[in-house]
């Protein structure tokens, strides 16, 4: 679970420019159509692995500047809610990928939030290629946080009435249940750098990702690719951390199931538990 | 100097998309006008340091990305020049800034072939707040290089006649000469990572500009702004590679100068210089 600091200062010449568009978008095409957000990405140089595939953090990217950009519009984004004190974190984020764009190419995403449930409010994402074949979907898990007490509030109801839920679920039991990892079979340590630090400092959720995929083995991540990813954000680092990313198989066949760990080195607080899947490169699941 | 391995796959998907795209635009728009090239930029979340402001590794990445755009549009990308034996290499980078563009906010970049002399291709760039004042200009010197003998060779004619002249040069005295770094105030060691490696397994230009910016010790990060940066890149990094980073306050005053040495641990094979010029936030120059 990641927190944000109560520091974030108002940006002034954000009012000129970028805020007033976006707002104006809701009210103009009416608050119905304005819940469900689509996009288009085009694939960048140095967004691609060697394959000339985006890589899967790129995505990751991609689906947080969404969530940030939708809130916006709907006027419920982490700097919209921090006059009341309250901000948000990414609990949990599903992602499962049938084919990825490539360099040059695009990638539509579509995204609407999905449901809530007490404490957790839902963001599904749908993945289109250039074609308009839906080539992946995701979930995100997101939590309200008051910065006075530090502990998730109920997601009120002026966020709740936001919800388009005629767009439904993509996951059929989105919630994530990972078992604690047992065995360490491949490990790595990442010092943070300058560069993986967001706007308040902490480890941007990304960099966890970036991390555990690291620890998948080198022969495995050039054979196969990523088609499912389950993440669940546990604490937040910082600049000086190091890191240790640990894996292990979980599931051998054609498909490979790695589990994933990232733990402080400092004091072993745990930080973030992931799972990938990977298959054999050109099998689709 | 970055070199590009030989090993580059065709991307079958590519044709359908934006290749075609691109080059169709080179045709309609008429070649003299396909030379100057504009794009805008929305920075993102995950492009802004804590004062959000966007990082000035993510408007390199800008760059180097619409170097590649442009070049594809005007027929010698990368991946075009590949199938004869040849690829570029970065060998300069000189940017100088005002203001940088805050979250959300849009910066205009225009770039255009702006001369060739003898090995070198110069690429020059303009940066344009969402006002349309120029923030900033850039100058990034290329290599072609032959892939069999790994040496430049003289810019061929059909390059030289994509210059656009009419467009000038940004710097007056564009080619950079960094001194030696003759003494060590400041070190840090940065692990290659997976995210760092670009399409040919080589660090990305850019995580050399990002390691040798964070030995610019953090109370002048905090206080000041990058104004200004000279990039001298020399040999390439790969995965596993350790990368010692070190600097110096090379001038004292309100603008603060560092010179910058990156070298690889195991040999000590020198890989960059940089040069950054740091001024008071606040005051432009």
């Amino acid at each position: 679970m990641r927190k944000q600091s109560s520091t974030m200062r108002p940006n002034p010449t954000l009012a000129n420019t970028a805020e007033y568009a976006m707002v104006g978008r809701a009210q103009e095409v009416g608050m119905e159509k304005a819940r469900y957000l689509e996009e288009t990405y085009t694939v960048r140089f140095y967004e691609v692995d060697t394959q000339r595939r985006v890589t899967v953090p790129t995505i990751c990217n991609y689906l947080q500047e969404m969530a940030d950009n939708h809130a916006f519009i709907l006027g419920f984004a982490v700097d919209q809610v921090l006059p009341k004190g309250l901000t948000w974190v990414l609990s949990r984020l599903h992602l499962r990928m049938k084919t990825y764009p490539c360099w040059r190419e695009t990638l539509r995403i579509a995204t609407w939030p999905s449901e809530v449930r007490k404490l957790f409010a839902f963001r599904d994402y749908k993945l289109l290629n250039a074609q308009k074949e839906e080539i992946g979907h995701a979930t995100s898990d997101w939590l309200l946080l008051d910065l006075n007490t530090m502990k998730p509030i109920l997601i009120p109801d002026s966020i709740q009435q936001n919800r388009a839920t005629e767009h439904g679920r993509v996951f059929v039991a989105p919630t994530i249940k990972l078992p604690e990892l047992d065995r360490v079979e491949h490990e790595k340590i990442f010092q943070v750098r300058q560069s993986d630090l967001d706007i308040n400092q902490h480890v941007n959720n990304v960099s966890y990702i970036e991390w555990a995929l690291e620890t998948a083995p080198e022969e495995v991540r050039q054979t196969h690719q990523l088609t499912e990813l389950q993440v669940v954000f546990r604490a937040a680092g910082q600049y000086g951390d190091e890191v240790v990313s640990q894996s292990r198989l979980l599931e051998e066949g054609p498909h490979k199931a790695y589990l994933h760990r990232l733990q402080r080195k400092g004091d072993g607080k745990k930080m973030t538990d992931v799972k990938s899947i990977w298959a054999p490169t050109g099998i689709t699941t």
